[in-house]
């Protein structure tokens, strides 16, 4: 049996790469455990700045794998949604910055995986939706990122009708951040990987976790942590190199 | 005196209308009173599995009842107030979906309830806007809709100007999900709600309920409270029908 | 040393004038603290009802002074960013409608104060970015701002590239309300301040002091708060006038 899931680490990216294709790269059980596994190895990767999380074949994940989940106990389906929302969880804890590369269609947890991700990237002819409803199973875990990324009536629709949206409107939605040709599609996330991976990966980490620290506080809260994160910020190697190049007008040299 | 709101109930859908044309649909305390207790009926009629608010003659809705708050005592005003927000928490309590279907404008009350409304289908021709400021009555308790809708610079926009805004901004902003001609309006909406009808009552009323948990809560709290559900659902008869009739090929039958 | 910023009342409106263009308006401890100094005085002043926060020169501001973030202790950092929450806290504070009048580039905290703006309209060849992470300092305090006004994914864009938006993006976004012809900035600005402050002052300031109350509340505690803010603006003497002007069909009289 293959590795549903592998990652080819050429520092300082990583792309992490569902294997599954003829099966349209199911988030079984088994895969949601080994892509929560490599991403927490890639967390300790100080050689890793950026994380791509693509798919191969036609399909960038049909979802839950449906055969795991029929006559099942309780604890069964439980574990298989703990399971999802530790991957989940996980791309927001590792320190690097991950951008989906998307092509297909991206359901139910698939399109929850895209909403997660901090950035996505998608063919232009890549299509997105939470058809769960029509199977008498709500994407209500997929529901916690898709509403976070589209708001509330745009959500609902999905949620509701299990309809596709097409990549244009992923984009003009916020689900994702462009839609490029096929052809161009790898080549412009290694582009922005790269450009990201240009910065400090201290500063790159720092951010990433700030991020998901304020985005749900309130803004009182949020400002509290985030000023001590920036004086902290300030005071790092990093910080103290990139300031001092930019006022001397030369290129910066990271330490990380 | 005419009931200010009928309902008809051809299942699975219910069509909930506002019947004061003349006076352009004005959300007095009676009018308010009436919506959330046929709200609350069909709560609980198994039959109906989506419900359409639509309203009679050229506006969808003027807003409150101005005759009703002047001279009043404060407990009179908060009466009123707490009516409105009683219908708006209402909308969002039952179980079936909920679709405005908005012609002419929806002035500050009637802004408010088709963004609570979970989904919404405007003629293109249609108008909104939250004028309370002009009057000296912000429109503060419309403002919790909307903010959450179409996000702060808009809301605020909104309701510093009491500026209308046109469908096809309201589609722009996320405040409803489509525009259409006027005379594709109610079929349209029909339309809708017949597709999303066509799914078990049951997995509806689970995610309709999910949804609302979740939005408020942070990330991680929504993510422990869908995980569960999505276990729970998955047990349900329905989901276990949908899951089986996809991987046979066939069409489920539902129970609810 | 001329003063870094000025401020020009011209009731009902006051222009608050960011004065150091040759240096593209850094927002300095000094710049801060004066800025914020003047929008509380501004707060106590009842003839002004609607104020702009507006730039001189071809930047709008280039964000924090670098120079003062060098080589120093982490309670200089923290202070500098102390004063950057509290006049971007003291923006949502006062009691008057603010709205950014922006030309050229806004840039990290400058960016921010667009953001913490509760209306902004731009020159249509304006600029944005929160480019901290390529000088090793992550954007995190503007990020507050940032991530409640554009979103998730389109935050994690700018803050992760540093990239710059154009206006018309910004405006996609909900970034800034409208973009204009340069020539046009100033006017479009005072008209839109005009408009506003033909309302009642003591309407605005509840209005505004409700919207950042309830905007971070769960929908039920927003819902509890703006009930009872309704019922008490109902009972104020300009809303009693403006409901009785606006049944009589005649203008109302304010009076604040």
């Amino acid at each position: 049996m293959n590795a549903p899931v592998s990652v080819t680490v050429e520092a300082p990216l990583a792309v992490v790469l569902l294997e599954e294709s003829v099966r349209r790269n199911p988030l079984s059980l088994r895969t949601m455990r080994e892509t929560t596994r490599i991403l927490r190895e890639l967390h300790d990767d100080p050689a890793v700045k950026v994380i791509v999380i693509a798919a191969r074949g036609p399909a960038f994940s049909a979802g839950h794998d449906l055969a795991e989940m029929v006559d099942r106990t309780l604890d069964d389906e439980r574990e298989i949604f703990e399971a999802c929302t530790e991957l989940m969880t996980t791309v927001h804890e590792v320190r690097q910055p991950v951008i989906a590369q998307v092509q297909g269609t991206a359901l139910a947890a698939g399109c929850q995986l895209v909403a997660t991700c901090d950035l996505a990237i998608a063919d232009e002819s890549a299509r997105f939706s939470t058809p769960g409803v029509k199977i008498g199973l709500f994407c209500s875990t997929p529901m916690v990122a898709l509403s976070r990324a589209v708001g509330r009536k745009r959500a609902m629709h999905m949620l509701l009708t299990g309809d596709m949206i097409d990549a244009a409107t992923a984009v003009d939605w916020g689900l994702i951040n462009t839609a490029v040709p096929a052809d161009d599609l790898e080549r412009t996330v290694i582009d922005l990987a790269t450009r990201i991976a240009a910065s400090s990966g201290d500063t790159l980490a720092i951010g990433k976790r700030a991020f998901y620290q304020q985005i749900d506080a309130t803004e009182p809260d949020a400002y509290t942590l985030m000023t001590q994160t920036m004086a902290t910020n300030a005071m790092t190697r990093d910080a103290q190199e990139g300031m001092s190049a930019f006022l001397a007008k030369r290129t910066p040299v990271w330490s990380s």
